[in-house]
């Protein structure tokens, strides 16, 4: 029985709150706290790359110097410093418009992606997803009630003939939401040239651009291509994040808004919880403010790379012929297809009873989904871990495959 | 013109954006930055009650013992023995109900009334306040474009008459927003018969009751009666709040939500912010784990009280007659009525010309405002800041009525 009707509550609920679900993922993160499986589920960064002396270093001065500032109410918009600070450093990322004062500091990026949706969808109206997507983003948005409209994509990322077809008459498709930089969940990369293929075939149908940019730090080989936004500053929103360079448990994102969107997200922020803790901001700020970050990522970096290629090297040997997969050339993750027959939901319970856990494909999808698809993330685990998850996992799909060959046999 | 039909902007937003607006107390507390202004306007806490050495020695604590747990992703319910010490606590404050699996820790109580709107709110939706009622509130529940019924209100809170008049007929009124201990704004304390009032007819009108407790500990002389949330377990969805008893700067709060509404509202948390910091929690769970606020509370009330008296005398002295207020047992709030004539809005650019400034009233009605009341925090400022910014606002209401009479005089 609903609460909604359930005659002994008086909690009649908003109609959205039908659309909200128990998330895959919660359920799944749940599974991996079961002692004796090894999880490649989570979007965990590796905890030992945490900084732990620099934060404790960066806490301990800003309790000395500005305890009571730290500690007291502050400004929706976030610390001045830091914001100065990321507007510095994305200039220097090629987003040379970028002004402090359109930097927001959110309660994580996802925070920016519920007051986007909050600002921008109205029920029913359509809002553009890659194909498939940040399966957080699906959650972030769907309280508002839009339809989504999955774009087309490829290895390359969305198709600009796709977004060419997009609902874009006034006021049409809201935005369109798009993770160029090493994608939850694919690892893939927009290359430049579909850089600028997309942002102008979103100029052109007057779709503008939200784009989250989680992992842009963490390349390997070579920097991915400048932002979108770097391109179109005032049909761009972009996110960014604190929390796979320092700490995820310290909550810290921003947008960065064009200012036709910034003061409304402003608010919008105010009103869901006045400000993002003011303490965190300033043991970030501390923390970054003399360059840190240009030392510690190359340290991410490296460390990710050598277990991604361990990864690598285990999926070779484990996984059975008519797997398919890129090798991700930065970000937390692979993305696999599993051959013909196997369906990634149903492996999950075999695959944790074999002491191995990974997120199926199928709810980063908004339509349609491809139900042999799954997401492993190579930075959560040490090497042998990871060989050894693995491994499990290849026995589990082999297993898998006999199965379905035996119930094909009269 | 409006940025959603701007020709140069692709951004079309929803029809909620428009009903955000410039927060009046973000502009108010932008004025009181000014050099040489004495802000009697804030909600904000005395910043020398703040524990800093305590917090200093707990997140060093968490920072040696527990670095990655605190730094790494977490669950979105909250840390699990902060949310075992709130149900304890609201256990002994007569909550005897309430278990740790429906505590859900939020990234300050704001958040809270963001999550129960997002849950709760249709568009057109009826949604009852107090009059007047906390603006924040207000600020939070609007972009779900609710109906706000205002519910007639005394010195003791919301009339229970008044409740018997909402629109009952399900769906009807979502929910009744009340704020019994300390109102802010009023600073007004609901007694218990009222108590039994309210919540008797709230019951009989099908109408589950929003609790919004931020001040409660913070009486003077005796205790407020036990919360509405002791008296209809499934019917009331309880906040609370650190900010008042420990520091904002930290942004945490909860809500104990009845089981028939705590799972829409975990899940609508997780798509707003994933979870509230790890870190942070973790430093309050260790600061106030063996008592502390038992020691710490009781020297807030000390310091408070006597800065209530210190404003309570101040007002006698300086404030023409006809100025009317009821003095406080216990909060953050003054809430002043100025004679007939004044209008408080158009006092405030006069008053910070002259040094000090405050919120005036209106904001905070839902519909017809009182043009004549104001809020005046005693607990910002120190004594002798207080005793003089009361005497600049004296001195500003005196000519305000000299200017009235002149103007009145043929």
């Amino acid at each position: 029985m609903s609460p909604s009707t359930s005659p002994s509550s008086p909690w009649h609920m908003a109609q959205r709150a039908a659309r909200l679900n128990p998330s895959v993922i919660r359920e799944i993160l749940k599974l991996t706290e079961l002692p004796g499986v090894l999880s490649l589920a989570g979007g965990l960064p590796a905890a030992d790359t945490f900084p732990v002396e620099a934060m404790r270093e960066a806490t301990a001065r800003v309790l000395t110097e500005q305890p009571q500032a730290a500690l007291q109410y502050a400004a929706s918009e976030g610390y001045g410093p830091l914001r100065e600070w990321v507007a510095e450093r994305l200039r220097e990322q090629g987003m040379t418009h970028v002004k402090a004062e359109q930097v927001l500091m959110t309660t994580g990026s996802q925070q920016g992606l519920d007051l986007i949706a909050k600002v921008m969808v109205d029920a029913g109206a359509p809002v553009a997803v890659e194909t498939p997507t940040y399966l957080g983003a699906l959650q972030a948005f769907t309280p508002f009630e839009p339809i989504f409209a999955g774009v087309a994509s490829d290895g390359q990322g969305a198709l600009p003939e796709a977004i060419a077809r997009l609902p874009h008459d006034a006021p049409g498709t809201r935005f369109m939401y798009v993770l160029p930089n090493f994608q939850n969940p694919t690892g893939r990369v927009m290359p430049e040239a579909r850089r600028q293929a997309v942002v102008k075939a979103a100029q052109t149908a007057g779709i503008p651009l939200v784009e989250d940019n989680p992992y842009g730090d963490l390349w390997f080989d070579e920097a991915p291509p400048a932002p979108l936004a770097a391109r179109w500053a005032e049909g761009v929103a972009y996110l960014g994040s604190f929390s796979k360079v320092l700490a995820p448990g310290l909550r810290l994102g921003y947008v960065v808004a064009p200012p036709a969107l910034a003061p409304k997200l402003l608010q919008a922020k105010q009103a869901a919880d006045l400000h993002t803790p003011g303490f965190n901001q300033r043991i970030v700020y501390e923390v970054v403010k003399d360059g840190f970050l240009e030392r510690h990522i190359p340290t991410i970096r490296a460390q990710y790379k050598a277990q991604r290629d361990v990864m690598a090297e285990a999926l070779r040997e484990a996984m059975p012929a008519g797997t398919e997969w890129t090798q991700p050339e930065g970000g937390m993750f692979f993305w696999l297809r599993l051959p013909a027959g196997c369906r990634a939901m149903d492996l999950l319970p075999k695959a944790v009873a074999a002491g191995v856990a990974f997120v199926p494909g199928e709810p980063f999808y908004a339509h349609q989904p491809d139900p042999r698809t799954l997401r492993l993330s190579f930075v959560t685990l040490r090497p042998d871990e990871i060989r050894q998850a693995v491994a499990a996992l290849g026995r589990v799909v082999h297993q898998a495959l006999e199965d379905t060959l035996q119930a094909g046999t009269p």
